[in-house]
């Protein structure tokens, strides 16, 4: 636990913070051309179809094992049709806000070990998945340009 | 204001979370060769060091004008040399450290306007600092990447 109870944001800013970098990370799926999604790399990095399957994989399944103690994640990144990337990304959206409300406040603060092997505070562990995306679809900005696509605006989370 | 006032996150822990992610970018900075921080781009987008200052004139500016409401921050993205670069990451973190804690927690929840344009709650113009650094920094991963140097781990905060 933490010694310092106040507060920088709450559970539902956070929530609210999230869902909208996630409204970002699938506009960036989206603008992928279908046939680049899982071939095109740049310093043999992988390819961003394979870092959307990766957000996917941390996202629900770490809030639903904060929820349940179940503790589980698809290991695939084979390759799948952007619109069933886009479609899982949207069921993603609304298991994660039906099991955000699911987790009290108080649980933000505690260690647990999350998937049998990363112990950490609560909220560094959900930080980690939203920084993961971040830093990986920074890498999906430069794919684009490389490819003469204009990305989406950072800035743009609606 | 938010009407939720439990906690996600606490200011001290938070900042511990973004200046772990100042080390990463600091040892990010520090693996570009000095030739190519303002050289090397890919896709017409900025080169790392220009963006490294970018860094530089968000996170202390920040964090001083919410203390003085005072906004002032450097436009410049001239050249310097690496040494000098890191010379000011590591001013900018001691004064990020003296600042942070001038700021009463209530604050946060607080809207106001940054830079005399940006109006936000201020958890969200604070994040925005920190995840912008991510995101361009996920983008130097891929300069690293592409001029064959091993950038380092994304994981490792210390």
């Amino acid at each position: 636990m933490s010694a310092d109870s106040s507060t920088f944001i709450s559970p539902s800013d956070l929530l609210a913070h999230w869902q909208g970098h996630r409204r970002l990370t699938r506009r960036v799926i989206d603008a992928f051309p279908e046939d680049k999604l899982f071939t095109f790399s740049i310093g043999g990095m992988r390819p961003f179809g394979a870092l959307a399957l990766e957000f996917l994989s941390m996202a629900t399944p770490m809030v639903r094992g904060v929820v349940s103690g179940e503790w589980t994640g698809s290991a695939s990144r084979d390759p799948l049709p952007k619109a069933e990337i886009l479609r899982l990304w949207d069921e993603s959206t609304s298991e994660i806000d039906a099991l955000w409300v699911q987790i009290p406040a108080s649980r933000f603060a505690e260690t647990l070990t999350a998937f049998g092997q990363y112990k950490d505070v609560l909220h560094n562990l959900i930080l980690y998945v939203i920084d993961n995306e971040i830093h990986h679809r920074g890498q999906g900005y430069v794919y684009l340009r490389a490819l003469g696509i204009e990305p989406p605006p950072f800035y743009e989370r609606a």
